[in-house]
């Protein structure tokens, strides 16, 4: 018998998870909330736009979740710590930390402690859009290949934008980082004891998708290209790496330090570490014609497809990857911007609620037909990351009457965001990506089957949920279970370890025909709003808006 | 010393006010809220569009105001009933009553007493869309005169579109009904103690303004023309009125039957009943220049033009009509379908909130700045009564991030409102309507200084408050003592017995600054959404989402 531990690192917490290789048994899990700033997310009362973490969260709860899922998966008399085979890692991203030499957070030094700079930079961090614009423009001028595979728009979210808004922000910082990380090669780093940025086995999902990596070219974007932008990120290429890896073989070995400090053998493997929605799609069994939806706080959209086909560049997705997700395959990602997140603002920040209220307000709104509240909205209140790529974009609610309630405001915003997930579906699918059916993970996709039979009536797709309610730590266990030689393949290690919940959403005719109506609706306001369409001002007006904003803070 | 009674007959209550002629002293003022259906309105849980009223109400409250206002005008020394030399009464409208060839409504008959649609069809009842629709279309063919004077579109809130529509759904009723009487014309006669519907001496504004009378052509529309709606219109014309009148001269005189039932002089005068605001407009002090603004659940905004001047047609108006405010004026009446509304809506149907709520939001919402929300909404929740004239069209809301706060949404619906105000301003004054101040009445304008600096630095117009926080109740008052002959004129009548509190609100370049830009953009989304300009399929948007939940109304 043999085991394997998915460590997933989220918004607010990390995640450590012990799974029997054999069936997928999930024998032991811990939970550990970032215990610094709100949730765990250092933010700005000023500027909404800045979202950092404390580096040295994720060192602690590291040591604290695995020590702790051992614990619990020792109450299986067949289990002992000695038959863990390897360990996987998930996370946030782009989520890049700056490090010293010796792959140390700067965050971590007396110096930068309190510096928000010196932290990692969350991936809902959006203080780099003018970054991100340039780098765009920039792009499109000298190096449009770059921009082909990330679906024709840098964002404000990813790597280089990032680095670029510390360098101007904070040149001390930046001068200061000898490297930069993504939280989820930093993790395995760590545990393989790497003590050189540059030496680090970096994985191709977050180089790919956020870092413009390609092998099409010489790994990232060439000095040229980077000095253009500024010549200090030109210099600081050769400190970061030239090669990045796909998860069919490990990062390393768990070193000695780490192997005392965990109660596990020294020498077990370490994954390649992979966005958090990476490992869940593999985690929710994504294979050829499965599209696999994280939700969450927002949500991600996974896909795959033969290596060996010719895929055409997709724009407005996140990306298209050789390797990313699962090797042998292209891996293909996109997303909202905020679903869970814009409930949440709803309940929480609008209606001063708690969880009693959202299921409360779902079981009103499920009373509902569609169509019947008259109301349609825009769920852009955190931007648009597909198929518009723009996080300067606002939300929208029309078809307010004086007798609108709450409840038919949180379907409108509900429905809003299935409407957000048809567009891309609708996108990847013109571009020759097979979408037969929708696998979701996340505790909405649990917990609220209205939301579920809505995407199914919107989509046209079967949706259907993942077995285990830990789908990005279970995908985690899966690729260590890979990285240890338990399996041969991702594929065999999926069928022996992930699974389907029973229940099954197929889209209804009549629900469907409404939908059809509303989505068309939909598009007229996102292609207005989006500046798709050349309709009168509108769409400049979220971006006026922002802009007044701007001017007019106090 | 001598006394007059104003009597307005609001949405939810009717108040009786006895003042001093010499100075507008209040000396006494009671309310009574009508005991029918929810806050005085038969509502039908189903069909959101009906408003009707219970005229028992009107009645009961009739006698019992009067007679607590006199008992609390009799703590004054000075004062005795027999002082009392005239009365004037106001009513919402169009608000039309079936009544028998008694002038006594059929509501009072056993057998239509829980008949809603032989009670008063109260000004908000939107039942008769597709009749008002279909008025306008057969004008716009047969008789364009008609709709020149009432701004271009009929209303479903108005006389023709209401009588139709009972026509078509409850026959029954109208043919018991002998004649329609509005509210304000109702009153009056029971109190002159009129009995024959066609000798009723009716009022010129809601003639004019809602049911297409003008001395142009020969009083209510032809037969002809009412032929083509229905023939039973045809057939009602000669039991409704040939002549509407200003408040020049009296509608009569005191019955012996009321003088008994109130304790008051018989033959004392009874003026013209016209339209709440149209009195609000003359309790406010309005003259040319000084446009009045009664800020309630709706908003109504009165202008008067002499007569002597040649005044175009103002498309999307209410109307301009001789005489319907002052004598010898044009009356130029618009509004906005919900403001006090709209606000009530946010904070007790949404956030089930009370009073205080309001009172926490303003404070809130009053520390930002113009444009520090980054929201922007349209003034629709319940249709667009000016400039649009479409009750088919529904609120919307822009800019809404994760962090936007209640308090923000309560600012942004106020400056909609203002926005709504503006687009009425700039309307009229294009068509040459003088408007250098506004003069506003009600509670929200007395309670909330935020609301009217905002309307002062959207408008660009000095805001003022008149002194009587009883506008409409005062304004019949002075009509009252114009028709007893105490003054020669109501210029004169005016002066004595109305003012201004003393505070003042001036627009504030900074503000008006910004809220020129927020203006350019309400104006965008108005004309897209208003199918003003022709933007994608957004200027059906709204219509769309109406006609789709009316279909899937369960």
């Amino acid at each position: 018998m043999s085991y394997t531990i998915g460590i997933d690192y989220g918004s607010n917490s990390v995640r450590a998870l012990v799974v029997r290789t054999s069936d997928g048994a999930e024998l032991g899990t811990s939970i550990f909330n970032y215990p610094s700033g709100e949730q765990g997310i250092l933010l700005d009362p000023v500027d909404h736009n800045l979202a950092r973490q404390n580096p040295a969260d994720y060192i602690a709860g590291l040591e604290q979740t695995v020590r702790a899922a051992l614990k619990e998966a020792a109450s299986d008399p067949d289990f002992s710590p000695d038959q863990v085979v390897g360990i996987g890692v998930d996370g946030t991203g782009s989520s890049p930390i700056p490090v010293d030499a010796n792959n140390r957070p700067l965050a971590l030094d007396d110096r930068f402690r309190d510096n928000p700079n010196a932290q990692c930079w969350l991936w809902k961090d959006h203080t780099s859009i003018a970054e991100a614009a340039a780098i765009t423009e920039t792009a499109a001028k000298m190096r449009p290949q770059y921009l082909a595979k990330i679906g024709g728009t840098y964002s404000s979210e990813w790597f280089w934008a990032k680095l670029w808004h510390c360098l101007k922000v904070d040149p001390g910082v930046f001068k200061a980082a000898y490297s930069w990380v993504e939280l989820s090669d930093f993790v395995p780093a760590i545990l393989t004891g790497a003590s050189d940025p540059t030496k680090i086995r970096r994985g191709v999902c977050m180089a790919g998708h956020k870092a413009m990596y390609s092998e099409d070219w010489n790994g990232l974007p060439d000095e040229e290209f980077l000095s253009a932008l500024d010549p200090e990120l030109a210099r600081l290429r050769g400190r970061l790496y030239d090669k990045a890896h796909d998860a069919s073989a490990p990062a390393g070995t768990l070193c000695a330090e780490w192997a005392d400090k965990l109660g596990l053998k020294e020498g077990i493997a370490i994954a390649i570490g992979e966005m958090d929605v990476h490992y869940g799609a593999i985690g929710c069994g994504v294979d050829e014609g499965t599209l696999v939806k994280v939700i969450g706080t927002s949500t991600c959209d996974c896909a795959v497809v033969s290596a060996d086909k010719e895929v055409a560049d997709i724009p407005g997705i996140c990306g298209i990857v050789p390797g990313a997700i699962l090797p042998g395959f292209y891996g293909v990602e996109a997303g909202q911007s905020a679903v869970g997140d814009i409930f949440k603002w709803w309940v929480e920040v609008v209606l001063k609620g708690d969880a009693s209220l959202h299921a409360e307000l779902t079981r009103e709104a499920n009373m509902l037909k569609p169509g019947q509240s008259g109301l349609l909205g825009l769920d852009w209140n955190n931007g648009n990351r597909t198929i518009l790529v723009d996080q300067e974009l606002t939300g929208l609610l029309l078809g307010q009457t004086l007798h609108t309630s709450r409840a038919e405001i949180y379907r409108a915003l509900i429905e809003a965001t299935a409407f957000g997930a048809r567009a891309i579906v609708d996108r990847i699918k013109e571009y020759g990506v097979p979408v037969e059916r929708i696998v979701c993970s996340g505790g909405i996709a649990e917990k609220n089957p209205m939301l579920m039979q809505i995407y199914a009536d919107v989509t046209g797709c079967e949706m259907r949920v993942t077995r285990s309610s830990q789908g990005c730590a279970l995908g985690s266990a899966v690729g260590a279970a890979v990285a240890a030689g338990t399996f041969a393949d991702f594929p065999s290690a999926q069928a022996a370890m992930t699974g389907l919940k029973d229940v099954v959403y197929t889209p209804q005719a009549d629900s469907r025909a409404i939908y059809e109506e509303l989505y068309g609706l939909y598009r007229s306001l996102h292609d207005a709003f989006g500046g798709v369409t050349d309709s009168a001002d509108l769409g400049g007006a979220m971006k006026k808006l922002l802009e007044i904003k701007a001017r007019t803070r106090g």
